[in-house]
C-alpha cells in the first residue's frame, strides 16, 4: 500500500495546560520535567495525526530554557510533524507562556523531537512522506537532514566525517 | 565566601522507579516524557547536593531512545555532577532498565543536563569547582567543554567558528 | 477605569489531552468526571483570556454525553467566551473526540460554563462586554440571556414567570 | 429475570476529601472540576450499588456552585439514587465543605447526575426500579420525571411541548 | 481553656475510593501503599474533627493484610477516635472492599494509627478527652492502654518491665 | 527446582523522592500516608529482587515518625531483605532526610515490612533462603523470627504462650 504524501499542517497539535502547585519547585518555577513531559505529549500527538499510527519517542535534540515560567501561567504547546524519513518523523514543538492578569506573553522555547511509527509488536511501519508548503516549513524540511546528522553523531551511529549537511552549521569548507 | 572544591562523588543520586499503568502508551511501553520527567528530577537533586542551593533546569543535551522500557519495570537512575562553570552545573545521567521476574536488565541510555543555581529572586549564585577522581570522571570533566559549546552554538549564543573544542568531534583540522 | 470591548475570537483557548489508563472505567471508556475537570480547565482559560483576572467556576449547564470515548483517543477541547454579564461570563465548551489509528473522529458534546472574575480577596470584579462578529457567535450571545435565565431559575434565584427570554424555548405564547 | 424492587438508602455512598495544593487555583480554592471528578465518582459508585452493574455518566444537570472551599478544608459528598427508568438512574449529590480547625461547616450545593448501567460491550441493562421511604425520597422520585423532561428538552430529544409534567416548573397552565 | 469531652463518634469518618488501573500492581490488585495513604488521609481527618486542630501521624500499628482487593472494587474506610492521651490520640480504621458486580463484599482488615494536635509551628497542643459509649467503644478505649504501651517499647521509649497492661497480652502473671 | 541461596546485599534498593506541594499537610510537611506509599515501593522492588517474582504486601511492622520532613526536602529511602520464610520475605526499610540548601541530614525512621511472592493466580511460590554476611544483617536474621512472633500473635494466628523468642523483648523467664 504507498502512503499519500501529507502536509505539515495535516499533523498540526495545540495544547494549553495551567502551571499548578506540583508542577512547580520551591520558586515556584515550572519544573523542566513536567514541561519535557507536555511536550513529549503534544510531540507524540502530532506524529500520531501524520502516521496514524502508535509512535514511540526515538530522541530529544538539545533543548534550551530561558525565562522560567510561573505557578499559575497559561503554557500554550504546539507541534508539527517538520519531515518524515520511513517510519521516522522529526516533529518541531514551539512553547509559549503567558500570565494572564498582567497580559504578558513571551516565546519561551522551540525544540525537536524525533518519533517512530510501530505496529502493535513494536515493529517500526513506514509513514507518509511530507510536503512543505509555507516558506518556514519548507526551511525547516531542509534543515531536518542536517539536524538528523547531528543526531546520529551524538547518537554514536554516524561519522562526522560522512556528514555533509551537517558541516553549513559549522560553516567548514 | 570562596566555595570549597567538591568530588563528583559528592553530588551522586540514584533514584528507583516502578513502571505503573499511567506511565505508559497503548503498546505498555514507559512515554518518554515521563522518563524525562525522572530524569529532571534526579539530575536537580544531584545538583543541589553539589551546590547547596535551589537549581533550575538550563538545557537538555540530545537524548536518543533505544529499546522501549516496559510495564512493571523498575527503572534506576543515576545522576552525578561531571562539572560546574561559574555557576552552572553539567550533569550526567544514566538510566537502567530491569524487568525482575526475567532478571533482564539492560542499560537503557544516558544523558547530559544542566542547572544554574539560583537565590530566591532567581538570580544565578557562584557554585563550587568540581575536582574529578576516576578515570571516567576526567574523561567526562574533559568532554564538558566540547559538550559546552555545542550547546552554546545549537542555542545560538555562540559563532561555530570560537568552538575550538568542539572541533575534535568533527574531526576537523 | 473603562473596560475595552472584546471579541470571542480574543478568548479562544485549544487544549488536547490524551485518554490515559487512570482516566478511564472498567470498560476502559474515559470517566465523566475527569472530562469535567478538563472542560473546567479551559473554560476558565478562555474567561481568564477575556477578563484578565483570576476566574471562579459559578455554574455548569446540563451536559450530555453521547457516544464513549476510549482509552487511547485524543480528546480535543474548544472554549470560548459567548457573552459577558457585569463580572461573570459565559463560555462555550465543544468536545470532539479521535480515534488516530482508525482515522476516526466525531464531535462528543458541548456546554455552558459560567465564570465570575475576582480579585485576591475573592470579590466579584467588572469584565469586558462582548461583541459577537460571526453568525454563529450572534446567536450564541442572543441565546446567552435565555440561558442565563434557565439557570437563575434552576438555581432558585428567579421566578420563571420573570423569565421572558426563557420562553422560546417552550414555545409558549 | 426480574430485577427486585429496591430502596434509594440501599445506593447511599459518602465519600470525604481533603482539598490538597493541587486541586486549588491561585487563590486556594477549590476548583470546581476537581470538584465535579469526585461528585462523578461518588454518583458512579451509587448507581453501581443500586444496578450491580458498571455504569457510565449519561448526563449532568445545571449545578450553581456557590461559597468557595478552601486548601484544606474536607469535602463530603452523598450520593443516593432518587429514580430509575429502565436501564437509567438518577441520582443526587449532596457537597459539604467543612473548615475544621475553626469548626465552620457548610452545605456547599447540590446536582443531580444520570448514568446509564451497561454490560462489557457497552450496551444498556435493565436496572432495578425504585421505593422511595422518607417524604424527601418520595420528593425527588417525583420531580425526577420534571427533571428528565428538561434534559430531553435540553439535549435536542424531547419537544418542550410534550413536557407535561416540566410544565409546573414554570407554572403554566 | 478546658476542653469539652467529646465522644468517639463525634470523630466518625467515612471515606470511599475506587481502585483505579494506577493503584494497582501487575496482578491488578490494590497496592498496599496506596491503601495505607489513603487510611492516613481518613485516620487524619477523624483526629482532626476531635481535636479541631492540624495533626501530624505519630506512629502506625501492625497492620496485616489479607485478602486482595481487585481493580475496580470500591474501598470504605471508617475511622473512628479510641482514646485520647494529653495531645496524641489513637484511631481505629476499619476497611471493607465490595466488588459491585458480583456484591461480593469483604471486611478486609483494620489497624490503628496515632496522631498528634499540633499548633502552627508543629507544638503539641492538648487534645479534649474521650467517654466511650458503646461497649465495642469501651472495650477499644481499655485496649489503648496496652497498644500504647506496646508502641513505646517497639519505638524505644519504655522498658517491657515497666508495661504493666501489657502484659494481658502475652497471658503472664 | 532448589532455589539458590542469596545475600541480603543483592535485593538493596535506594529510592530519593523530592517532596512536591500535593505530598504535605497545612503545615507544609510531609504526610505519613505518602511516605509510606514510597517505603511499600521501595520495599517491594527489594522483595522482587530476591525472589524475582511479583510479590504482595503482607503486613506492615509498628512505625513511628520522628521529626517532621518538610516541603523541598530529599527523601532517601532504602530497603533490604533481612530473612525469608518459604514464601514470605522481612525487608527492612531505612528513611533519611535532607533539607539541601542547609546541608542538615537526618534519620528519620525505619520500619520492617513482609511481602509475600505470588504467581499469576496470587498463589504463594517458594523464594530463596537467606545468607546474611555483615554483623546488622545477621543481627537483623535473628531478631526477624521475634518479629515474625509478634506479627503473627497480634494479627491473631499465634498464642502469646507459644512465641518463644518474643518473651526476650520483655524479658521473662
Amino acid at each position: 500500500m504507498s502512503l499519500k504524501i501529507k502536509n505539515p499542517k495535516d499533523s498540526l497539535v495545540s495544547m494549553t495546560e495551567l502551571v499548578l502547585p506540583n508542577d512547580t519547585n520551591t520558586l515556584n518555577n515550572l519544573m523542566g520535567g513536567r514541561l519535557m513531559h507536555w511536550m513529549d505529549v503534544v510531540a507524540a500527538i502530532a506524529c500520531q495525526r501524520h502516521s496514524n499510527c502508535t509512535v514511540v519517542t526515538a530522541s530529544v535534540d538539545n533543548i534550551s530554557f530561558r525565562q522560567p515560567i510561573q505557578l499559575g501561567n497559561v503554557v500554550t504547546l504546539r507541534a508539527k510533524v517538520t519531515r518524515a524519513f520511513n517510519s521516522s518523523m522529526e516533529v518541531k514543538i514551539e512553547v509559549e507562556a503567558e500570565d494572564i492578569p498582567s497580559g504578558s506573553r513571551f516565546s519561551s522555547h522551540s525544540a525537536f523531537f524525533t518519533f517512530v511509527a510501530v505496529d502493535k509488536a513494536g515493529r517500526p511501519l513506514p509513514v507518509p512522506a511530507i510536503q512543505p508548503e509555507t516558506d518556514e516549513e519548507k526551511e525547516l524540511y531542509d534543515g531536518a537532514l542536517r539536524r538528523r546528522q547531528l543526531r546520529l553523531i551524538l547518537g554514536g551511529r554516524m561519522k562526522p566525517s560522512e556528514a555533509k549537511e551537517l558541516k553549513s552549521i559549522f560553516d567548514i569548507q
